[in-house]
């Protein structure tokens, strides 16, 4: 009698939205937070060597579907991602998203994980790993206009990781800001409900705006920003969707993830296509300067790159065993006899 | 206090290997597969209104890991799929697959399924509906070379879609063709085992060759190939792998299912550029005629396309609700307020 089971071969370890929370909490938010922000980094150090595939979508009316793949010579990974901006007046998520992490050699899967959460940690540990690097030194104040879904994360983010204990809210919704500050409460954060833009970017160091308008916006003009700041600006990333005036871009020292995918979504897609930017990945390895003086605005403008989804999801993978957060899925046909896919398929039947 | 578990929106319909051979038997194998074949046939019939997105592939000196996107315009689908032909000496599947079905209004994936078996059914699916069109009437007897994973899947397809009720068998490995007959023994089928493809053809109304060496490679000579018969012929199906001589090619009506990817996939990446083909769904709608004459030779040159997968996902999705043969997965978050996850995240700790 042939075994039935399924054997180890064809199971892939699979992190659900309840394992992923459990992870976090097993972890403590900042600690992973700094530790997805080490791989990315990591990740960044070693730019040259990954596959950097655009990303591919599938437009409607409604909104978009994404894949987005990598590797890196030795593990292939991927994300589906959506955003339907309408979705969120039906009570649903603007964005889902779920990866997958492959063996390059036997193009086994190796890991499925949800995405969503994972992709709010993997985009504010970018933001504040790239803050480490380019913010003024000492910086303790964060403006942070747009408190949605994102915004917790960012603030936690960068309080773990560039040392920030004062933050500036705004958004339009007071509501979102009520609810962010709810959320941030009794963690060692001074917290300062702002009434405008104006107010919230007084004093601090670091700005970052995370708006969720699918339109060419104004967030920020230009009068607005100060000699000396850190820009960190996540919230542009679709085509027809930016969040500051052309103005500051052309003031400020521009930092991208990979200026193709950037110079579409990012907010220099309204600037010329020789406008001036510095790739992450440069500054990272020391090729390239970041900031150079203390008067200088440094601009980050991230719109999210398939290798920070490659290195969160490489991280989770390297928690699987020490963390027991996952179940296995029978995912994978894999028979006694590989030319006998048919043999087992019958067996099943007894 | 807040309802801690998953909403149903957050839940994806997950149907494993295990219950995808549950379908099977639950269904029965030839019924399913002249219900996958129906699903093909509408879906080529309304080809022209889906997103023909060529496959995403990376390549690495092992094999290859691949997407499979496309869309009708109301569901997204894709398949990921990879081909590693070493990996059946490490006692490995050369091919493993997955898929996913989406809601386009939303983004929400709504079924993710194992493909590996499924991609054996839906490929015998399409090879009979092809054939039920192409083939001489009264076609009986099939010549079945190469009997490896997908040649039983075959067999039943041509048995239940077509009638086929003989079975001529040939593997340069008789391991193979006993493993094959084994499986198919006892189904009203007639089988012969034979020494030599020479053999296997004598008598064939319909020529199947499906094997499965990465390279050039002439299963079939001209002068076997006499007048009035149809080939299916499936194993070539990357760069720089062929079965059949240019010559056969020549002779024959040529069938395709997606041009831009067969005249580089195909047997017809032997063939000048501008060789005539005819696209296979023009012959459903009735647009362009299949079979002419009791004399001609036609030819399916197959190499799988993403529509196919879409198909069978889009049936076993159909099967769903009155199957019951599947698991729902705790894949996407959906927190109460979309803007609140955080809060979500954060409430799960207690």
């Amino acid at each position: 009698m042939m075994n039935l089971n399924p054997s180890k071969l064809a199971m892939v370890p699979f992190v659900s939205v309840d394992n992923m929370m459990k992870l976090i909490h097993f972890i403590g938010l900042e600690q992973m937070l700094k530790e997805i922000a080490e791989y990315i980094e990591d990740d960044f150090r070693r730019w040259e060597l990954f596959d950097k595939t655009p990303r591919v979508a599938s437009h409607s009316a409604e909104g978009v579907i994404e894949l987005m793949p990598t590797s890196d010579g030795e593990v292939y990974g991927f994300k589906y991602v959506n955003g339907h901006p309408k979705n969120m007046k039906e009570g649903l998520q603007t964005v889902t998203a779920f990866g997958l992490l492959a063996d390059v050699g036997n193009g086994y899967p190796v890991l499925l994980s949800e995405m969503t959460i994972l992709t709010a940690l993997r985009t504010a540990a970018t933001s504040a790993m790239v803050a480490k690097h380019l913010a003024p030194k000492g910086a303790k104040t964060l403006a942070m206009i747009g408190n949605g879904a994102q915004s917790e994360f960012q603030a936690f983010a960068m309080k773990a990781i560039v040392g920030v204990d004062k933050l500036r809210m705004y958004d339009i919704d007071p509501a979102a800001t009520e609810k962010a500050m709810r959320n941030l409460k009794g963690f060692g954060m001074e917290l300062v409900a702002c009434k405008t833009p104006e107010e919230a970017i007084e004093g601090a160091q670091i700005i970052t705006t995370c708006t969720a308008d699918k339109q060419y916006a104004t967030i920020l003009t230009d009068n607005m920003v100060g000699a000396g700041v850190h820009i960190n600006a996540i919230g542009g990333d679709c085509p027809g969707k930016t969040e500051l005036h052309a103005d500051i871009l052309s003031r400020s020292d521009v930092f991208v993830e990979y200026p193709p995918q950037t110079r579409i979504e990012g907010e220099i897609q309204q600037m010329p296509e020789d406008f001036a930017v510095t790739e992450m990945w440069e500054v990272i390895t020391g090729a390239k300067t970041g900031r150079t003086s203390e008067s200088q605005i440094t601009l980050f403008d991230g719109v999210g790159f398939a290798i920070e989804d490659f290195s969160a999801l490489r991280y989770v993978r390297d928690k699987l065993k020490s963390s027991g957060f996952y179940e296995d899925l029978d995912m994978l046909a894999d028979p006694d006899d590989p030319r006998d896919l048919f043999g087992m398929v019958q067996r099943a039947a007894g």
